[in-house]
Parts: C-alpha cells; sequence; structure tokens
C-alpha cells in the first residue's frame, strides 16, 4: 500500500492517492495508514508516457549517423553495426541504458520492435517496467531464426506473457515481408488473440512503390490481408491518403505517431490532425535512439502538439490535453489498460518536480505537461503499484554500472 | 584568471581552456596557476547559446492561455493581463525568473523586445548575463513613453550601453509602426550606429494584408525604408518570397528563427532552408514564454533542426553543426563578438554534464548537442569570463527567492 500525499492532479486540485496492488484504490479521502508514504507536496501526479514504438537495443547507436538520407544511413551505418555489434549481451546492455533513460523521463510502458525480444524481456522483468514486446518478423535469417521462421519464432513468444510483459507478434513492413510471411502472421494472430506491431507507411517511397506493384496503398494493403483490425499497431503511417484515415479509424487500429524519427530522417510529418479528427487511436513512439536520438517522451509530446499546428497553421490542432493523453493513456487502453488517474486506474504513474524556473508559474495541468515540462523534473515512478524510482534515482538497477558498461561498447563501435 | 581542465571541445578532443579577463586566451597548453581551477572532467564545453529574439517579462504569462487562435490569444488574454499587471516590479519579477531559466538552459545572451527595457538591463547587470535590449517602439501609448515618442525614448536608452548590455531600437512590426514611424527610426539608426530588431513577416496575414496595402512584402516594404541592412535584426521572418530570401541574404540582415512559437501560434514554419542554402544569417530564438512556453535553446535548437528537416523531407537539411551554430555564435558574430571556443574568442561558455543515459555513448560533439543534450545536463555558466553558475546552481542570484516571488504573481493573475 503506497500513500501519494497532497500531489496536484488533474485541475490542480491537491489530492491524496492511495495505491493498493496495482491499482489507484482511493483519490481524495485517503488516509495516513500505509505501507509507504510519498510526501508530494510541490509536485504534480501524472499518469506515465506509453512510449508506443521504439527500439531499445540501438541506444548504443545513439549519434553514431546523423543528417544522412535514409539508405546511406541504414547501409552504411545502422545495417553493418548490426551485423556486427548485435547479440545477447549487446542488447542487454543497450536495453538496461534505454529502459534506465525512458524511466527517467517518465515512461512506464513501452512497445519495442527488435530481435532478441526475450532478452529484453528478462531486463524488463528485472528493471520491472512495463514492456509490450513484438519480435521482428523478417523473410531472412536473423540471429534469432532462420529464413521462414520468423512466424514461428514470434508465435512461441506469446507463451511467455507475464503481468508486466506481453509479447506481440512484429512483422517488420509491408517491403520486408513477403505476402505469404503476412498471411502466416494473420494466422498466428487470430489463433493466438495476439497484438501486431508493423511499421506501415513510414517513408513516401514505400506508399509509391506498394501502389505500384500491388495497386494498393500501404494501409489498404494490410487491410486487404485482414491485418488492419483493433489489435494492429502501426508504427509511423506517415503517408496515408483519405480512404486510409477512414480505414484506420473504421478498423479501430492504433498509429504510433513517431513525430522526431519522421522529421529527422525526412520521412515527413504525419496526418495527426486528421486522424485525431476522424476519431482514430493515436498513440506517441520516440523510435530507436538511432533516428531521435532520445527516448524522452516530453519532447516527443511536444514535438507532435507542435508539428500538427505549424504545418496545419493552425494554433487550435492537437491541443496539450489531446497530445498529452495520446502520448500517456491512449497506449494502455488499446492494450485494455485504465491509466487515468482514477479510482480503479492502474498505478504507472509519475510524479513531477515543480520547483524549478520553467515550471513557475503554473496556471494548468495539461499545459504544463505538454509545452513546459522536462525529463529531469520526474523525480518519483511508480510501475504496477511498485516505486520504481524515487528522489531522481531508479531503485531497481545501478544507473552508473549501466552507463560505463554501455560506454565499453562505444569504444569498440567508434573503431 | 580561470582555468577549465579537461574539457571535451569540438572533435571530442579532450583540452584544457585558460579564460582572462572576457577572452579564452589559451587551448591546449594551459597550466595550473590561475585563480579558480574547474575540473571539466567528463564534461563537454560549448559556446553558449545566443537567444535571438525573447521577451523576457512574459514569463509569468507561461501557460496562461494555450492553444488558442492568434487574435483570440492576443486580445483576450494577453494584451488585458499586460494592461493590468504591468509595472517595473512585475518587469523585475517576471525577468529575474527568465534569466534564471536561460542560464540554466545554457544561454550566455539574449535579444529582447519589450517596454521597461531599462529595468530589464539592470536585472541584466546583477545576474551578470549578456544582453541586447530592444525598447519596443509603438505608435500608441506605452507604460514607457507617450504615444508618438517612442523613438525618442528608444533613441534615449542607447546611450546606456555597458560591457553587458547594448539597447537597440525595436521598431515593433510593419504593421504596428507607421511608415512615419519607421523613418524616424531609420534616421536614428543611422545617426546613433544603432542595430535595429523587428518583427517582420511573422504571419500569412500580415504578409498578404502588406501585399494589398503596399503591394509589397514585408521585407520590400522595410527594404524600401531602407531598414534591410547589416544592423536589422528580423524576428520570425516565416512568410518570404524567394526574392525576400535573397534580398535578406544581400543586404546581410540576420533573422532570429523562432520555431517553437511560429508552430504554437499556428504562423507556418520559415524557409530555413532556403536561407540557409542561400548563406543568409540565421540565428536562432525562443520568443517569449506565452507563445513557447519556455526560454531552452536546446529544444529550439532540436526543433529548428527537426522542422525543416520534416517540412522538406530531406534529412541532410540544416545538420547538427549548421544549427547548433546558428544558436550559439551566429547571434555573436552578428554583433562583432567571436564566440567560436578559439584563443582570442569570448568567455561566453557553458559546460556541459554528460553522466546521464541520454548522453551515452557518445559519439559526435554537434550531433549530441543539437539531438540530444537537455537543459538540465548545464553544470556551469561563464559569461564574459565570470562564473555566472555552478554545480547546477546560479552564483548571482537566489534562485528560490526569485521563484516564490513569481508564484506570487500567479496568484494575481490567475484570479
Amino acid at each position: 500500500m503506497i500513500l501519494v500525499k497532497n500531489a496536484l492532479l488533474p485541475g490542480l486540485k491537491k489530492a491524496n492517492v492511495l495505491i493498493e496492488g496495482d491499482k489507484i484504490t482511493s483519490i481524495g479521502g485517503a488516509s495516513d495508514k500505509s505501507d509507504e508514504v510519498i510526501d508530494a507536496d510541490g509536485m504534480l501526479l501524472m499518469p506515465g508516457f506509453f512510449n508506443a514504438h521504439t527500439h531499445v537495443p540501438m541506444s548504443l547507436f545513439r549519434g553514431l549517423a546523423d543528417d544522412l538520407p535514409l539508405q546511406e544511413w541504414l547501409e552504411k551505418h545502422i545495417w553493418p553495426a548490426e551485423d556486427k555489434f548485435l547479440d545477447k549481451e549487446f542488447v542487454e546492455t543497450a536495453t538496461k541504458l534505454s529502459l534506465i533513460e525512458m524511466i527517467k523521463s517518465g515512461t512506464t510502458a513501452f512497445l519495442d520492435m527488435y530481435t532478441f525480444e526475450k532478452n529484453i524481456a528478462e531486463v524488463a522483468e528485472e528493471i520491472r517496467i512495463r514492456a509490450f514486446l513484438a519480435e521482428a518478423i523478417l523473410d531472412f535469417d536473423t540471429k534469432d531464426y532462420k529464413a521462414g521462421k520468423g512466424v514461428e519464432y514470434a508465435e512461441s513468444l506469446l507463451k511467455n506473457n507475464t503481468e508486466l510483459v506481453t509479447f506481440l507478434l512484429g512483422p517488420h513492413a509491408p517491403y520486408t515481408c513477403s505476402k505469404e510471411t503476412l498471411e502466416k502472421v494473420k494466422e498466428a494472430a487470430e489463433k493466438q488473440n495476439a497484438f501486431v506491431h508493423m511499421h506501415v507507411a513510414e517513408t513516401r517511397k514505400e506508399f509509391e512503390d506498394l501502389k505500384k506493384d500491388k495497386g494498393m496503398t500501404p494501409v489498404e494493403y494490410i487491410d486487404s490481408l485482414g491485418l488492419l483490425n483493433d489489435k494492429m499497431i502501426m508504427a509511423h503511417a506517415v503517408w496515408l491518403s483519405d480512404k486510409d484515415v477512414q480505414l484506420v479509424t473504421e478498423k479501430k487500429s492504433m498509429v504510433a505517431h513517431c513525430p522526431s524519427s519522421n522529421a529527422k530522417l525526412g520521412s515527413g510529418i504525419a496526418r495527426v490532425r486528421d486522424l485525431v479528427k476522424a476519431r482514430a487511436r493515436v498513440s506517441i513512439g520516440t523510435d530507436g535512439c538511432a533516428s531521435n536520438n532520445v527516448l524522452d517522451m516530453f519532447k516527443e509530446t511536444h514535438l507532435a502538439a507542435l508539428m500538427q499546428k505549424a504545418v496545419n497553421t493552425d494554433p487550435t490542432v492537437l491541443p496539450a490535453e489531446t497530445v498529452f493523453k495520446s502520448a500517456t493513456s491512449a497506449g494502455y487502453e488499446f492494450f485494455g489498460l485504465n491509466n487515468s488517474l482514477e479510482e480503479g486506474s492502474i498505478a504507472d504513474v509519475v510524479l513531477i518536480d515543480l520547483k524549478n524556473p520553467h515550471s513557475t508559474p503554473l496556471y494548468d495541468y495539461y499545459s504544463h505537461l505538454a509545452y513546459s515540462a522536462k525529463a529531469g523534473d520526474v523525480d518519483t515512478v511508480i510501475i504496477n503499484g511498485r516505486v520504481i524510482m524515487k528522489n531522481h534515482e531508479i531503485i531497481t538497477i545501478n544507473e552508473e554500472e549501466a552507463i560505463v558498461k554501455a560506454n565499453e561498447y562505444k569504444e569498440k563501435i567508434k573503431t
């Protein structure tokens, strides 16, 4: 039982919040009878961020190569580095680094796509962050499985779900998976009642190539395979036709909008205004560190709001509360979890320090979180009802050791 | 004499940096004979940010009103609040808050436009930050002068320049100053050899109205008045014709690009790619807190780079080094100061802490500063050869007191 005392909630109301098990059980009337009392006076309580698309092992490639055309970046830098260095130890080291960065910036849940997801699950369990893990399904050999065995391998992981870890099927993209592979994914997803995560419509090239090859947009294509449904989370979805916007909405799929990565790689700006207007499900993700270069959901939320206002020349688009909910509760809701700071909602929450110049003055809860708050303001992180970070320090892992270990890799990768 | 020991410089070379008076006098070979030795091991040394457009007294309006159409925001929220609360005490309180926020996020110089610039100068001197202050010239009464007396009043301030403070003339905008006023500004600027700061081409409405009224773009109009020259810093410059891009470049005026504000108010995205391509002078500014909502040049630099890549769907646009120099040395250079970490350059420098997950690993100096570094990483700030902040704490002002004072205003403004 944890009592969070005197925290500021939406509307800037001060209240006591009682956490029992993995849930918030009382807001407002809680007493002092509790195993642990957290004095949150002068702090704001927010639902934790759900980082809806990332590749946590890529943190060791942060800043390795920037400002390059996509193909050059992939072919000359990222793929050779992955080929040379990727193994269990690399993944564990990089994942620890990423999870530390995410927790310290207020993320309580993340959705990953990569190889070695089994190892990522182990690290997530150790650090006790909520993880949604999609083993990348590709048509060629990976370090986890032989060519042609991707669906079987990813399917075999689904039985390892725990309270904190949920495995998904992760067909990489329409242009890296054959139609046969995607049909197998569809079959496995249906049989196992599994969620599916996929890169869809990231670049103009992908959009135009598919139109030429199949006469369909990427969204139409995955719909034609029966994959566009309420179990599908599409990363990026930058290049959508009007009909695609409608399809995504009707089929209740979720878009994981990654504004930094789409910008940095020059992919473009997703049609988030139109998606939100249509009432589609929109969540927000950082993508991997190789294309961002940080896993900071405050930065990502801020960027999402500003980009949409700028490109639509309309300040009313994606207001603070809307964008903040996209970055937090939307991802939870998609997976059937309520994280909206109510009695009965999941205890994945974050305390934000306000004793600093950029939090002064404080007129509005959502404005502060969307436009002013910074990663460094995160004081306390509670995930699944357990305190994971307190006074800016993570309890479940030795941060310094993890950083030293990551730096050892740097020396190898750089040369 | 200050010795900064073992700092990482561009190229990630480790070196000792010796500061004597207001200059860096030696890089590399410095000895230990110094009044003050700063151990910068594990830290990165960068030239301080030059925030090229802001309104520091507006920090007390941070988050007061967001996500609103420009006119509604101004007329229903900002102007009434200014009318009601603006006085010397308000300006001093808000300026202290803003300067603390700026210094803590690595800004060593700023260019302000507002009323009460005389009082802002006093606070800048007290806190010892480099300030470029443009008294706003408007055609109506302000709290500093009567209608018609703006140019005279602003001109009278020019004689108060000090080592740290430079006054400028600040005609507010083409649509708020009459042609006669702008002609008087031109005359005064020439006579006094003064710099001029002006909002130019911020919105499509301004651009189209001027085209209709005068048959000229905003840039052509200020050029026709003789104001477009190497003493002119134009804030925003979002709406430029191809000819305007060329004019700004040829006349050596500087653009103060404000991507957050332009985005948040829905003004649009400036043609920074084209300006940089043409070799125009481009600096970066946060604008005021009412439209940003922070004074964080790390965020602003990051946003500038990402927006240009996104809107041009080209990852090679505005690479890390280019955008970082726009945010730092470009502003200094415009005012005749060299701040480029060389022997002989001005000692306005910042030490960046690297012992955190988002700085790990570190492959590239400029990539780190443009894409990964955060305000909270600023450990030490030196301005004009004096240590202003050390171990994350500002020496020249009591931060806590200033924040308490700012919060007292909040209660009044909110109700």
